[in-house]
């Protein structure tokens, strides 16, 4: 059949001929003419086990127990609770070589980083060396992750100490500040571990990357703003977390500022940063930047042991205890006021932690292509902070930069984490007392050389460029944990977030579609400049479930593509509309008062003569028409498989 | 061109055959194949003002005032303002006589219920029916709906006499309780003119129909379980609005009850309800359920006034002062400890009550085929309750039960209100006296049965058999109103259904597509029995925006759905998969996450030398991709404008 169709007059005023007009026709026999089904019927129970199946486990984790021997489900079993023995077997020297060498290197930056980021929890230096021994030994048990390396990391130690921090000092009562650190981090590997029992992992997906970048972004200022205190040899620094009283704090105490520690810290700070620029130029050159702490300790600790008598203002480590992570299970505190304290900075310090090893681990099986399960990731994790909070160590997680380096340096399996967790093993067991004189201001040094690299302001550029909201998401993550806490600058992310989402739906996308000539695609008229209207028809696409918080507007938005279309008719040949056709193939979803909403709108148009079809709705749309016995009320000629039948069938029936 | 296409075979075990394989044609040429369009290019300042545009203005108001003369733009804008101009030059007095009668039958109920509902709100009776004169009156002159019967309303009078109550009791300090009343019928009347002004209106679409039948059986039940007080006759009587403490009270009371009191209220609750349900059941006897309160109220008055001596245990109305609404602008109270109560129930009165005018407004629209503009209407509302807060008024809207009496009493125009406020007038001025011994019992009665018809079962037990999380938005907020409270009653319901639209995104639809035979449509294979598998393709349809919430499930989903199909073509025919297509139709947007998510996806098919292929991206979809440099990645083959196209080109490629 063939149709006279409009040539489009986009938008008022711009420019088209409206009084071009051709001929096309659209390929159509009655004969091919189809159905629209509806999903095979279920149960009310099978669509809620479907439902939670999609929910909780969209991976089919039990895929693999199927059709199998009952000696080969148990395998299965162990190699799916214990991930070490999906290698285990087939475990060689070679690999075990690279692992040494990946494990040695990884080890040479845990060092000095587990001393550094135990100080930015406010916590004692060892329990940073705790801290990088039990954990990776039970990680590479449980864990999947082939290049994930493990222990104490910046953002987690931060928040940590500032959420501490704000309840007890460490310096007033140690004691106290010490437990509370063990419970949160048992609350937050409790917490982690839940999360993946419960296959509630999905609760982490909404702190989006934009979210993340802005994060850490703010995080790592703050944090190599507090280094001042380190840096300038500051006494008496102010405990806040905010931009504005840690860069007065850094004015104010001008007096107590100490040149030697000036001196040798932003020396040492600009060897690191060099280093670092290294490696990142010349990747292979990895290695220059992966000792370059360990060197940094020694030689800054060697320089004040000779010039200590010169140099009495320097602050130094002092005597660090040899042995191995004491028992702490006795110190967890499950009552009394500092309880709420301990489980909220278990919860966040648990959710950011478990954010940057997921993503951490999921980036390096993405380049070297297989694949880590989120969920056993999160239990592992999970049970790793458990068991650390029994053995004196504070919350840790799989680090980006040791995991890059870990890459780097050839590791192939978890054995590299066990091969850094014996390196730190004989650290505690023989090299403490070589601490005593290690300088406060080369961890200072190293801390801001980890963080900087946080700052990621290419992607915050790409955000700008690409998706202006998830840039605002950034943008107040940010400024919210600059200028107010951690806690409050995530919430306002999320919730720039989730409103994202909200106003997508609550808003979408509708447009006025034509026919491409000689096909039976139909697409939006503005987009496609060779797209025609077809007379007498409105042809509608909307891009969003029909919930009740578009219906309103989605109702109001079709009568005023009416009005136009009507406006345009007149304008331009004076044809009168008959029909209007909604391509719902976009249309992922209906509820009631979506259902209330077409209703509603059938009756309206049809006391204006109008002609009310829809196209194509998808499965869940479709069973629902059906449940609302909407569909009747359409009748035989209100549905069809593709806008060109429909266009051709009702306009044949107008003849 | 022909393609070989295999049978589908739906779920693994479902009886299909799957040798059964045709050889089908998909009509196809190269010359038909069609570029994919990007929308014309718009600078981030076009987007802006068009998104903005989309947000607040998708009714176009001002369309109206497109090429007229200046003259007439001054009449638009003059009807614009004050929607009287848009009827008062045609009035006439067959409109007149229509208005004249349906006002007098709203009058006659408003005057009762004015009375009763005053009377759940805590407040003197008077004020109910100065609430029935001054907003009306204003109504009549902004109000956009032609039905709207104006005056206070059961829910909105409940809810503020709860909060208020939580904060002082009328008994107690009268004078401060009718400042509080008066402040927040202000705070009210501002935040619905402000939602109005500032084009917000849509914030009471997230009070979805669901959350609203839920909350109203709710608050129903309470309702009338309250007006056991006046019906079994007890003075001291709970002041709390869950039910257990109303029961109870009602319970441990039993002493108080009164013999007289219970034989009468119940007597004329049961005709009060009879009436109704003859009004319900037969359209044309309207007039009997109408008129009845004010005869109940009449009946009773006279029952008591003449029985008064025998009777003293019966409470009565008592002494009403003469006279019109009093000033009470000068008792609004701006500062001090109790403002944030009255901020706070002037935000829930406004937010409840705007909602119920708006909904009845619409219906009523959309029974008689006019439109109401949701915006204007705010703004009505809103000034009408400033206004008739500096009158002794307090909230008011348009009732859904004197609307539908004036729709049915022939009511025309808005000038039915101005003839129920006349009425009330003359009441305020020389009727008074005569409600002295009106028994509270009538009131109780009489909102008994008012409130007992927004139990709406039926609706209730159609969100069950439609849609399962609109029904559970519906009992949470049936279950908070019942045992907590109003606002906690409303968060949790309008939780349910936002949750609803985030679990709507994060767990999205997707489907393994098949050809139908003999025609380029693409359609689900479980749905469609007659679609047929493509071999050497895996054809996804994704039905959701990709974004931050559900890029890590689609991407685990689509590596499980090609395992599937992996192991289907294994288990069938051998041949191996070459190709992903991913049918992007009802993707209607993306971020930053899912660009990464798809360049991810991208690289990680490629290692497993597969080709994946877009088809019809969205305008937005489009432009991101394009953005992000993504779509320069994809190369020449990997963006086509149908499935058709995509499957018929790339198969023509590997020959």
């Amino acid at each position: 059949m063939s149709l006279n169709t409009n040539r489009v007059g986009n938008h008022p005023g711009s420019g088209h001929d409206p009084s071009q007009s051709t001929t096309i026709s659209i390929p159509f026999s009655p004969e091919t003419m189809h159905e629209v089904c509806r999903p095979p019927a279920k149960t009310t129970f099978q669509k809620l086990r479907h439902k939670l199946s999609e929910v909780f486990f969209p991976d089919d984790p039990l895929h693999r127990f199927k059709n199998q021997t009952c000696a080969n489900k148990i395998m299965f079993a162990l190699r799916f609770v214990f991930p070490i023995f999906e290698w285990a077997h087939s475990y060689n020297f070679g690999l075990f070589r690279s692992d040494v060498v990946a494990g040695l290197t990884i080890a040479s930056l845990a060092i000095p980083q587990g001393i550094s980021y135990a100080k930015l929890a406010n916590l004692p230096p060892v329990i940073g060396l705790y801290s990088s021994f039990v954990p990776p030994m039970i990680y590479a048990v449980l864990g999947s992750s082939k290049h994930l390396a493990v222990g104490p990391v910046s953002i987690a130690s931060l928040v940590m100490g500032t959420m501490l921090n704000d309840a007890v000092s460490y310096s007033s009562d140690p004691v106290l500040y010490l437990k509370l650190a063990f419970t949160a981090t048992f609350f937050a590997g409790l917490f982690q571990a839940s999360l993946g029992f419960l296959r509630l992992g999905f609760i982490i997906d909404f702190l989006s990357k934009a979210t993340l970048v802005g994060f850490m972004a703010g995080a790592a200022v703050i944090v190599s703003l507090q280094q001042l205190k380190g840096l300038l040899g500051i006494v008496n620094f102010t405990s806040k977390m905010q931009i504005i009283p840690v860069l007065s704090s850094a004015i104010e105490q001008s007096d107590e500022w100490s040149w030697p520690t000036i001196v040798m810290g932003f020396g040492f700070l600009a060897c690191l940063l060099t280093t670092r620029q290294i490696g990142l130029r010349k990747p292979k050159l990895f290695w220059v930047s992966a000792a370059a702490p360990l060197a940094s300790v020694i030689l800054s600790t060697f320089l004040v042991a000779l010039f200590i008598s010169k140099l009495p203002n320097i602050a130094t480590i002092g005597q660090l205890h040899k042995g191995l992570n004491p028992p702490s299970s006795n110190t967890l505190y499950f009552h009394g006021e500092f309880l709420a304290v301990a489980v909220k900075t278990g919860a966040v310090t648990g959710l950011l932690s478990l954010t940057e090893g997921i993503a951490v681990g999921r980036t390096f099986a993405a380049l070297k292509n297989y694949q880590v399960d989120g969920n056993k990731e999160m239990i592992a994790i999970g049970l790793m902070n458990m068991a650390g909070s029994c053995s004196s160590c504070y919350v840790t997680t799989g680090s980006f930069s040791r995991s890059a380096v870990n890459e780097n340096a050839g590791g192939q399996t978890a054995m590299s984490n066990i091969i850094m967790a014996l390196t730190v093993l004989v650290t505690l067991l023989f090299l403490m007392p070589l601490f005593k004189y290690t300088p406060d201001l080369i961890l200072a040094a190293i801390i801001v050389t980890a963080v900087i690299g946080l700052i990621d302001y290419q992607s915050a550029f790409g955000l700008w460029k690409v998706d202006k909201l998830d840039f605002l998401a950034c943008l107040s993550s940010f400024f919210g944990v600059l200028f107010v806490s951690v806690p409050v600058g995530l919430t306002i992310a999320v919730g720039v977030s989730i409103f994202k989402i909200l106003l997508h739906v609550t808003r979408p996308n509708t447009s006025v579609l034509g026919c491409i000539p000689g096909t039976q695609i139909f697409q939006d008229l503005v987009r496609y400049r060779d797209a025609h209207r077809v007379p007498s028809f409105v042809i509608l696409g909307v891009e969003a479930p029909i919930y009740f918080a578009n219906c309103t507007y989605l109702q109001e938005r079709i009568f005023r593509w009416l009005r136009e279309e009507e406006d345009w008719n007149a304008a331009n040949n004076g044809s009168l509309l008959k029909c209007v056709i909604i391509d719902m193939t976009a249309v992922t979803a209906i509820d009631t008062s979506g259902l209330a909403m077409v209703n509603e709108l059938r009756t309206m148009l049809e006391k204006r003569s109008l002609q009310l079809v829809l196209v194509n709705p998808t499965g869940s749309v479709m069973e629902k028409l059906h449940q609302s016995n909407n569909l009747a009320s359409f009748g035989p000629n209100g549905l069809y498989l593709s806008v060109g039948e429909a266009v051709a069938d009702i306009s044949s029936s107008w003849k």
